[in-house]
């Protein structure tokens, strides 16, 4: 049996995925430099659920804003995310050899040309922005300032850091505590998923007010998503997530699970779901929204 | 006996790098990640000569603006510059234990955290443009273009790719020819100079024909430049360079000298030289610039 939130969340998959994977590829294709073109393309090809994408485009669309007008945005936030993955991959992060169920990006293409096809996709992410007729100069600027915030040190690459650091806190047998974790997954998970957010609001010409709320919503989405991937990580099996899993437990990671139990973690997810989806019902049209942070809390990879 | 295109240069050096060097380090202060930002921060500190920012400001000047009109630009150019170092020295790429005569980013931090502080620069330049107050937001726009353009899978990443793969072609014996030569410094060296001057024009407020002979000098001057880094790779000393040297050689990379001989390699940097002046000349106050070019092509490490 099909619950609702699913019907919607399939629609949404089947309207909007074939838009983002038009346009994924594109400004990488041709030109100079043909094997740093190639690593990029593959790990934007390898698919994975396009999460932060649809995200932003359902954002605009809640606003009552074509898709359309948020693709480069939307676009822009994959290759961010691919970026960071084909660096978080390598020997000297996570060190996986598999990822969406295919060998890691320096596993094909050597260590060199993998930190330089993610350098890549991080600096074209913002050639996309710049480039976007849909929006105007000062909107651009807006969306300029939230990805450089949500990705770089004070976002993402700090809560990798971050990370990085919390493994050798953890093998040391410091303590840690919740606050911290908060902490590094607001950052490192967080910030890019409220910045999907935050950019298709930007895009819809939304007012400060909407925006703000939508921001908090983000990231409250962002939380949850994250600790559904730590719980996900000490439950399923590689074939369902199409990556190495227990990982954390090997890495010596701070999680969810090993600090407050797995009911404790369950319940942290279904608090920040309930935040998020109480956060997006003063939206214009928020049902797709909402069923979107029902479904991923519940995803299973 | 000091030249007169010395004592331009040195002027020039003792007004403008104080403005750099305060300008260079309160974004990646402070706040969250501190073991990312100190990492950041100490290959911003390792010195190096700040040609970019420099060549950034005095292009300003040289169309009658003040160097702080251009500080953001310079700014933003010194940390996609200082990036590029962190990541190039990393093990899976050039391999470098010393950098301005101190050990490398990922000797001090380890790999992961070194390849996050490239991140985190790189993203950090984007983000400094788009906070600068002294821009409009059209130019903002303008400056993204050209820095992800000249930074990226077009400029400098490509060049970067291109030269591993360069290594590869080398080690199997197969010819390469000075065009091809040219492509990779074109893009690996010569895209970032190059944006150095667009983006000082651009921040002085440039009219289209002044901009387009700034970035024909730009390419010229960034030709001139990696030609001059070729020669010192085979003549200099590491204790004079503060880096490794006959590197090229032990990673078998293709260079000027090896393809046109140190005399050949000396002509065509004449040439790229005198370029690059001939292509100053007309704009109003060019005798900072045109000093620098002459410098640069008698540069000692």
């Amino acid at each position: 049996m099909t619950s609702h939130f699913e019907s919607v969340v399939k629609a949404d998959i089947e309207r909007l995925i074939p838009l983002i994977e038009s346009a994924l590829l594109p400004p990488v294709s041709g030109g100079e430099a043909p094997k740093l073109r190639e690593a990029m393309r593959y790990s934007l090809e390898a698919g994975g659920k396009r999460v932060r994408p649809l995200l932003c485009l359902l954002t605009a669309e809640s606003l009552g804003k074509p898709a359309q007008s948020a693709l480069s945005c939307a676009i822009a936030m994959e290759y961010v995310h691919t970026y960071s993955l084909i660096h978080d991959d390598l020997p000297a992060m996570d060190d996986d050899d598999l990822r969406r169920g295919k060998p890691t990006n320096h596993k094909v293409y050597g260590e060199g040309q993998a930190i330089l096809a993610g350098d890549g996709l991080l600096t074209e992410a913002f050639g996309i922005l710049a480039g976007d007729a849909a929006l105007s100069a000062a909107q651009k600027v807006e969306t300029f300032q939230i990805l450089a915030d949500a990705a770089g040190c004070r976002g993402m690459v700090g809560g990798q850091s971050l990370d990085l650091e919390g493994e050798v806190l953890c093998r040391s047998g410091k303590p840690y505590d919740r606050s911290h974790l908060q902490l590094i997954h607001r950052l490192k998970t967080g910030a890019l998923l409220r910045a999907s957010l935050e950019l298709g609001a930007i895009a819809a010409g939304a007012a400060q007010d909407t925006r703000s709320a939508l921001r908090e919503a983000g990231a409250a989405l962002g939380l949850a998503f994250q600790i559904q991937d730590d719980i996900l990580d000490t439950t399923s099996t590689s074939d369902v997530m199409g990556k190495r899993v227990r990982k954390d437990e090997e890495k010596c990671k701070i999680t969810y699970p090993k600090l407050l139990g797995l009911d404790g973690a369950r319940k942290a997810l279904r608090e920040a779901t309930e935040r998020a989806i109480f956060l997006l019902q003063p939206i214009p049209n928020p049902a797709s929204l909402i069923a979107w942070a029902n479904i991923l809390s519940m995803r299973t990879n």
